[in-house]
């Protein structure tokens, strides 16, 4: 299992096996070998959760129910993504790492055994099937204390790079159909650990909002000829009140039609399908770009905000001339006090009311000054 | 303005105008006489607000910039939905009620102002709409500290009365598409005042979870001549181990594809399309099952569980054959100190993964001694 690869940049990935067989791959920038031993005891495994259909969607919804018991805001002392060291053994074997990705222990979607595929959709009669996917978790520093926008711009060059890397492998795996990287920050949307982390969730189903993105893409390419989301960036860039960054090789904007107090998307300017598509130019473009946006975003009320920040690709089969990437960051918070939920409205009916005016959230992330 | 009209069971509605032109509605048992006026000074109306299209996924985002000072929690002694008493003037004019509809003074959606239409979907070139609609109150009782589950039956019976009634009324206005009478509960799911109370939000589009539903119930129904909600109760009348609570007419069950880790679906035996649908029969039976299940709700763990509990509805002008009555009620809580929250997964990719299999929820729902 263990196995070393050079990818772009002078970036290294050395893969080592976990104690119970998960992998876990450590990228660096200066050809680190990484040897250290998983000496925590062998747990066993619980088995690959139910996948049911809601019909009344017809949505997959996925049961995991092994989840319940998972550790929540350990102290620090205990961080089970902090490096190891002396007694506290965690899920990084070695004594220190720049990033990580490792195989969640915890996953809500795990690799099928055997033959596996999906069931016909259809209604209450829909045959029960396996959540079958893969998590994985990222973890981007060794420093507990540390968020997103205090990382080094080589430092977000090589996350970029480990999440490149992770879709190109995933996208391998005949079961997979959508993967997702995201990062969920702040204990107001449920973050179970405050070490800075993201996450890597690997579908073997269209997840209903890619389904929904991709059908709107579909029927837009087919009444215009065009692709929805370079149109929707061209529309942006001309009538530039909601910009809030921009680069060379990258632009970051709030939506016309946001949902969220502060959201905030980011594009490439020369669009592709999904992580993989990226130039070496685009790749050295996005941490200064990326670092600016999370500054603004923490910057606006001076405190942490909570966001969950997800890259949305092009699905692994299907769609790839009408979707593109692009990293949608969400924030609940709507005032140093208050939060915006999602109730009747949002969250029964699926139906987004808006509390502030776009422009208006674009403004002030503007004139945060960094 | 002011108007009376009599209801089935005995229940009567007399309609008051309010200072600012909103009109209150008070549904009584007695045959009471509401008189009262509303002193308060009269305050402004902010204009419509915008209606855009999301693009990415095809779906309308109300735009209401004005809500964000809106009333946040306030002691007891300033609840604007207690009755009036001495210096207190509330948004009730009485100094006692049953049950009251009145206007909602920051409403998410108004009713349109001249000619009005909902502009087509066409991707980023899509014109800018008007949120158009109504957002109207509802309170179960005078009485401050009761909640859903304390209410009497006849209460309820005629609070159901009301539902009826204004959805009833509310489907005759011609820009008027969905209706959905919902309560949430809780701070934790961002309830701003704590008088026990619901909404009920009338669209001028259909909200996308219904578009979402009748396009599953359109399939269902070419596929197979059935309905698909008729389908979804017969299976589970059939394995039965999700039922939690039934009578003559109605039945209770966590559906088998739950989303939430306390979640309920209240139909009635007799489909129908919407409230006004209802037999006497159904109606006069709806208390005591409702009173059962919010009951089982909040004593699965001893607290006053967080929910949103929604009607949902056959939109007024479609689907009328296809969708069906129902009332879902989820909660986020998973245990006494965890909720769950919708993060990565759930809110970017719309992927929903339950952390309990629904069949041991209603297992716990229905050991509650009641």
């Amino acid at each position: 299992m263990a196995e070393s690869k050079n990818l772009s940049s002078g970036i290294t990935r050395n893969n080592r096996e976990m104690a119970d067989g998960r992998t876990i791959r450590y990228y660096d920038t200066a050809n680190q070998s990484r040897s250290a031993i998983d000496q925590r005891p062998i747990e066993e495994q619980p088995p690959i959760g139910e996948l049911r259909l809601d019909p009344l969607v017809n949505e997959w919804v996925a049961m995991a129910a092994h989840r319940q018991g998972r550790v929540f805001l350990p102290p620090k002392e205990l961080c089970p993504l902090c490096p190891t060291t002396g007694d506290l053994l965690t899920e990084i074997p070695e004594s220190d790492f720049e990033v990580v990705v490792f195989d969640n222990r915890s996953p809500s979607l795990r690799p099928p055994v055997g033959d596996w595929a999906l069931p016909d959709k259809v209604g209450p009669d829909t045959d029960l099937g396996t959540s079958a996917g893969k998590c994985e978790v990222i973890c981007f520093t060794p420093d507990h204390g540390k968020s997103f926008k205090s990382l080094s711009a080589q430092r977000v060059r090589t996350l970029l790079e480990a999440w490149i890397d992770r879709t190109e492998e995933l996208s391998l795996e005949p079961y997979i159909e959508h993967i997702a990287p995201f990062e969920n920050r702040g204990e107001e949307i449920g973050v179970t650990l405050s070490h800075p982390h993201g996450q890597i969730y690997a579908y073997s189903y269209l997840p209903p909002r890619v389904e929904k993105m991709l059908a709107a893409a579909n029927t837009y390419y087919e009444s215009t000829g065009k692709v929805l989301f370079d149109e929707i960036v061209a529309r942006e860039i001309r009538e530039d009140e909601r910009i809030i960054a921009r680069n060379d090789r990258w632009i970051a904007f709030v939506p016309y039609a946001s949902r969220y107090p502060f959201e905030i998307h980011v594009a490439p300017l020369n669009p592709v399908a999904d992580l993989t598509g990226l130039t070496t130019q685009d790749r050295d473009a996005f941490p200064e770009l990326a670092l600016e946006v999370m500054k603004r975003l923490d910057g606006v009320f001076g405190i942490e905000m909570a966001y969950i920040a997800a890259w949305h690709q092009a699905p692994v089969r299907v769609g790839r001339d009408v979707l593109r990437l692009h990293w949608q960051i969400t924030s609940v918070r709507r005032a140093p006090g208050k939060l915006k939920y999602l109730a009747g409205s949002e969250s029964a009916m699926g139906a987004f009311i808006m509390d502030m005016r776009p422009e208006q959230s674009a403004a002030q992330l503007r004139e945060v000054i960094i």
